[in-house]
């Protein structure tokens, strides 16, 4: 499926396919030559369920990698092509991104990604992570997040992420950036995108105890717009999205462009850095000794 | 009334009579000669209507443009001239705006004035809306919008840009930044106004929806300060006026050019910039088109 | 008490010891060389009560100037060698800022110090002030304010630059920026602390008004996390401490200065430029009066 996706996309000047120098994202003719590019990967589609409603103009993206839909390598390349192929399809206006899994929206970055991993697979990795955040936040079509089940970490990023988020109103699931809880610490966009939902002092609080937020919680932070039952969560965002969709498209995509233009251009004109900052922080043996023994935690939890 | 206005503000260094070089606001000395200066307007002083009260050292202005109060050049230009004789007024230290137009407050920019006319009348256009938010942003005046009636678009700019918002709790008020609705968008300074009134995230939605709010929405978000039965407004005005008022005027004129300093930095130094894109934008013959027909849809309305 | 504080804190890369040129704070390496150190002050540990409990990693500093705590010069420079020994002490990971004086946390910047005095003494002053901020803004420490009484002012912002703000919930007790009543301005540092807890709208309001807040308008406009009854203060801060200490320090710490950078990075870029504007703002005839006019009030009060 990848092929037509990125035929389309060439012809689409600004936005790269995947494969091509991804530090490169928006400003291909003003900066230097980066490294070469990444290794096109092979995928399945098996992680991410798309479906296209062509009346309506709007796409399901569903999540459908169990137990926990965590972010591994191939989980983010699916993700990023298939969003790829809604962003070019003209037939595709809107998208809402949701999950497959009972009780979980997203469990964040995939840690064994990070652990025990060459630096070259680090940087694949964390350069995928980017490519997500850097696709989703600048994405043309309405995003709406239909957070049902728990979201921390990454998973949070990608509710963030999108224009509106709409969630479950079970106090069991929680959602927030509760890095700091596993001694890392949330990279420079996730804090920005964070800032921008939820202010400056609810961020640094929030940030700095690593909290997850029950749905309520979130809700009274504005971390999510608004809770609906769990079986009402479809049908609420199909009506939200018709009232994003109301608005003529240029016009919305150029206000979008003017909101977030400057927490992308951070990322972009940092993004190497970026990628090795992240290398030199996972390497350390203090942080890979934690990260074992937080699957070892999981592994026990499971049997 | 322009000639005594005019005289006294080329003694009041930094402040440039209408007439001289706008794009040179605030920084005469640094930046490099522009074009040639408009030409002077004749102007009447028909539109807004100037009460001031020397015993309280308070003035108010009444928009009484009808039907709806529309930013025209005319108006702009009598709203700067006026505000500037105030500015220079040694017996007034606050200005109430307010509408003598009922049900209105402002309508917001005059589409008669972008639409079918030649570039030069774009850009005069543009910078009398530009120079009317640079002087009343950065008024040395506390400035009070008693908002009763609507207040789309250009009319939100204008509260937006006031010290203080009293709004007539009339449920079938509204007021937003509602451009995105017409197929247009908000300037980027009139989203910096926007988000540094109601923060980041409030902005983002309600500009990407093109959202009016009603009386009650608006005090939610933040939007305007506080609610007043329409009867009270004027009286709840002028209490809030003395409660400002009380403090010394040089540490409050300080503090708020600290809060405002770097919002109107930036226009200063793109101000140009702005005009062309503006004239770029509203040339454009699908922009014209949907100007027109939104005309045509009023027009109808009103027969 | 300051000799072997001083020699431990030489050991810890980027943090002067007091007594070394302020003005290079952090970034010693890269300024150029400043103005002669400011002379060693002898001190006496009077002002600042310091109890650690080694078994809990927490410290409680308790202001005991009476009769209202104002920051002069000896009580600024006690403060900063007190947390500067606990900074560096490695069984304190947190501390607890109260007040042994009834009813008034901290009633700000001491007016004799500002008064009739000598530029180097202002000089001097104005840098234990900014030093205070910057200590106490960037400390790797978690700092909770246990706000039990009055705190206009300093006093507030010594509370703006903890982690975390707790404040009886007597409603006679007041907090805010109050310095425009005084007729003089809060410093850019002062309002882009604020602006970080309360948000654009709400400190522009607040700073041009000077307004002092009650503990439940305060608590309402997020200037403090939460109020409690006065017998309950300290037991609440020692378990909001707990809550912070369970975070991985590293993580945490990482994610304040993250979250800090922006506004610490202002001042110390523009630190020497700061003190010149208070030298001369403060040494002038009109402000030197109406702080005179201030204090013979005060004088008249008491007796």
């Amino acid at each position: 499926m990848a092929a037509p996706a990125l035929a389309r996309c060439v012809a689409r000047p600004g936005v790269l396919p995947l494969g091509a120098r991804p530090q490169a994202w928006g400003r291909a003719a003003r900066l230097p030559p980066g490294p070469p590019p990444a290794q096109r990967r092979a995928f399945s589609n098996s992680k991410v369920l798309v479906e296209l409603d062509e009346s309506a103009g709007v796409a399901t993206m569903k999540f459908k990698s169990p137990p926990v839909n965590s972010l591994s390598l191939d989980f983010l390349t699916e993700f990023c092509i298939s969003l790829e192929k809604l962003e070019n399809d003209r037939a595709c206006r809107g998208v809402i991104l949701t999950s497959a899994v009972p009780k979980i929206f997203s469990s964040g970055l995939d840690i064994t990604e990070m652990c025990g991993k060459s630096t070259e697979h680090y940087a694949e990795f964390w350069r995928a992570v980017q490519e997500m955040w850097l696709r989703l936040y600048s994405s043309n079509m309405v995003t709406v997040a239909a957070v049902n089940g728990s979201s921390p970490a990454g998973g949070c990023l990608i509710a963030l992420t999108c224009d509106y988020r709409i969630m479950a109103e079970n106090p069991k699931f929680s959602i927030g950036l509760n890095e700091a809880q596993l001694g890392i610490v949330a990279p420079f966009w996730f804090k920005d995108t964070f800032v921008s939902v939820v202010g400056h002092r609810v961020a640094e609080r929030s940030l700095q105890l690593g909290s997850l937020h029950s749905a309520p919680e979130a809700h009274r932070i504005g971390l999510v717009d608004e809770l609906v039952p769990e079986e009402k969560l479809k049908e609420r965002a199909t009506a939200v999205m018709q009232q994003w969709l109301a608005l003529p498209d240029h016009a919305r995509q150029l206000t979008k462009t003017m909101m977030r233009k400057a927490v992308l251009d951070r990322l972009v004109a940092h993004r190497e850095e970026d990628v090795q900052n992240f290398i030199s922080f996972i390497s350390k043996e203090s942080i890979q000794k934690s990260l074992r023994m937080y699957m070892e935690m999981l592994k026990k939890k499971k049997s």
